[in-house]
């Protein structure tokens, strides 16, 4: 159950080689291997990364200027994707290319459009503005998963599992599962998308302070804390929080802590994921220190999620059949998997209606 | 083909972590999750390793006095398997509970029975003694094998192959294989069962003593050995095995090998299995020596038949369709089969009568 | 898609150990794994590697003269395949036999027939003479392939890889991707086989010598480069090439290299397969350092073509259903595809009208 009229982050900017590198990148996004790389000009182009000819990977072959050379063969490839050169014959086919996906980079993640590239449309990329911002600082982060992509999006979710999942970790105190966060949909950002996503917003007040915000200052008091996110389809997460003294009127002056995360979740197969992600704190609040510190605690944290999730994935294989059980925590992950299937269904009939052969395949 | 009611071992008692220990042990049996632990009295609890709500390994989670808690979003279930606590649900719903296993130990085996709770029967529970008795010791011993479990029955079936499996090890003389044994029904413990398994009585006399016998004494004649034992379902042997000189009755003074042994298969999943085992000599012959010289022994020789039957499955694999060719030796474990799948097919039929939730699922 | 009345490549002959040597060598063929081994007399046998009985394998159990014996419970098996001895059964029932393959040795390669053995001709064995002939000298090779063995097929149909794949290895000018080689039917050996491969003879002149030939001699000169090459079914290539100075006639005296190489291809699995092979050169020119080094690049190229196939393999089960696109290079794979694939038709239309029962396991 994939979207594919929308847009994945498959890489961060930094880990796509530099132009006159002769390293070519691939990555797999949704069972696709897809092979990108800079031009001359520095535009990043992602390609199938699968011979037309014999499906050979191209990122097994080599770069010839703005062009790829399969390894196999030797066909070459512009960066639209035509074969421009074909050993041995005189006048190359057509239809002899390979799909190029439509690119978008913003704050430093670079994106790729899935579906039909005639609807690729920029409004629809998130706000993670955080990944790249004179006023924040982060260290970028990416994960591989063993598992399928919903199950992660469940466990971005639902926020109660930080006071079980991350009790040692990132300080989850049993009131943040106690709690009852405010569920509202995210409208949507285009006439086509009726509502993007779901805001959830969780507040807990009179809590101690988390170890985790000793990093900033020291509370000699309890604190109010808060974790405001969207949750975006396809599965990208952009959550402020933070906390301040408890009472603090939320614009006060005073000690706070405030931080901005963004997360996002790319299928690699039906069964493996992608997971890039970063916790921004503000620029002029702690220094590499910091950072780094916060990097580490984040990937601690995540790995915690990664080995809870596997281990439910494990026994969701033994019985696959089993229905699992709402509950009120899962108010947020319903609505979300209800919005993805309404919208998947949707291309699907669209698609129908209406083939294109990128959607077809 | 499994049977679902009827007890499996799931572990030796020593496996289970006392009730002050926060460690929690699984296992898998016919492919479901089984967490099990001790409460405060020392009960044993065998619950369901899979939280209702999203399917969680509750043994991921954490013991909280006789209750355990789930490590993802920290429901709370009793030693029934009732949650009584779901963070942030004043009420929390009767049917988020997971399955309770009936559970029973004898003499150091924890049986946990897979079917109808209500049909739970310990009369069924085969005779270990020489598990945990005063007249006997022994070194317990578990192995893991890939293959399913009905292999590992047929081999436990059809002692012909000590000749050549453990022609070294155990000094299985071809005269072994030659010889016919006698083959009884076990009749039922109880009303329900008209069959418990088969009895399997094999003498081969005037043969000379095996190297394995030289722990106890030197004998400087020919031996008459006898192997009797009984297959129960759904996969114990109980085996009483020895041998005295050559003539001597079965009762007459004199020096002689009297040996016991206790062996269990219980199905991890389709193609997996978990193996229990002792090879018990008298307390009063040999020492630790002879004890932990037996179990050396027998894990020796039962690596060879986990290789040969881990070979012989690589070939079913390869051709899962061919049929084997029944001969002689072979009335044991066809009979043993077909006792099963009748006791199978008989449950399926009652369960369809009559359907339990935990047998459907 | 398997041909199955023609011969395979079981092994090298010197893999399979002396009839004196209590080895057992097995190696699996079109998903069957086939025993082979000498008889006292010299003979080579290849029996089916399963017991009748259990199907346990026959290479876990031991040689007893001209006989194997099973491991398991002792079934003896004659050089024939025949039961002729099943321990404490008086009279071993006639249908308890192993299959038993053809096998033909030539010029050091050891083939078994696969299909009906009323049809093994040794009429249709290739001509390898290279393997083993006063004239030239070669060190036999041997590779596994985790990939489908049609792939390696189409690999060794078109050269046209040598430009890209060996650029750097075996010194493939691109001239040899752009040259465009000659197609013909190769003729069938018996009456029954209308066609037997394809003859694909390239030739590419006034190129630089590739530094692979300076182990013969140093060339002042561009060459006359040829190969010439039939691929015969089942998957076997039998090639000429060379290279001599630019317009030299082919027989002119003079400095030239001149190269003799047999490899060929044995299905193991659907997924998995056998390479064999040997780069020949004249036994006159170049001592067993040259034969060394030889042996060593063509370790070094069949690498490359394994890691390239490889990777086209995964690529292939991303996405399976999606066409291939041929082009001109192809001629000679989608003719060999096409004339195994009429043969394997034709192959099973006679099965079903005369089945045999070692076709229709």
């Amino acid at each position: 159950m994939w979207l594919r009229n929308c847009w994945y982050v498959i890489a961060w900017d930094h880990e796509i080689p530099a132009a006159d590198d002769p390293k070519l990148f691939t990555r797999t996004v949704l069972g696709e291997p897809v092979l990108v790389y800079r031009t001359g000009t520095g535009d990043i182009v992602a390609l199938e990364d699968r011979c037309c000819h014999r499906h050979a990977p191209l990122s097994v072959g080599r770069r010839e200027g703005d062009c790829v050379r399969c390894g196999y063969h030797g066909l070459k490839f512009d960066p639209q994707g035509h074969c421009v050169e074909a050993p041995g014959i005189e006048i190359v086919p057509a239809k002899a290319c390979v799909h190029r996906y439509p690119v978008a980079v913003r704050n430093r993640w670079v994106f790729v459009w899935m579906g039909d590239p005639a609807k690729a449309d920029v409004a629809l990329l998130p706000d993670n503005f955080s990944c790249d911002h004179p006023d924040w600082k982060n260290r970028p982060g990416y994960l591989h998963y063993d598992t399928p992509y919903l199950l992660i999006c469940d466990n971005l979710l639902d926020f109660s599992h930080l006071s079980y999942v991350h009790e040692k970790s990132l300080g989850g105190s049993t009131r943040i599962a106690q709690s009852r966060p405010v569920i509202e949909p995210v409208p949507g950002a285009t006439a086509d998308w009726p509502q993007m996503g779901i805001r959830v917003s969780r507040h807990v007040n009179d809590v101690p302070p988390p170890p985790f915000y000793q990093r900033f200052r020291q509370f000699d008091t309890n604190l109010d804390r808060w974790f405001v996110y969207e949750f975006l389809l396809p599965g990208t997460l952009l959550m402020h929080s933070g906390g301040r003294p408890t009472g603090a009127a939320p614009d006060a002056p005073g000690p706070s802590v405030r931080l901005h995360s963004c997360q996002t979740l790319t299928p690699e197969t039906t069964h493996t994921t992608h997971y890039f992600f970063q916790q921004s704190h503000p620029a002029n609040e702690g220094d590499d220190t910091v950072t780094e510190s916060i990097y580490n605690s984040l990937i601690g944290a995540f790995n915690e999620d990664r080995d809870m999730i596997t281990a439910q994935h494990r026994n969701i294989l033994l019985s696959s059949a089993r229905p699992m059980m709402p509950l009120a925590m899962d108010a947020a992950l319903i609505q979300f998997r209800r919005l993805l299937e309404a919208r998947v269904h949707a291309e699907h009939s669209a698609a129908i209606a209406s083939p294109h052969p990128a959607l077809t395949t």
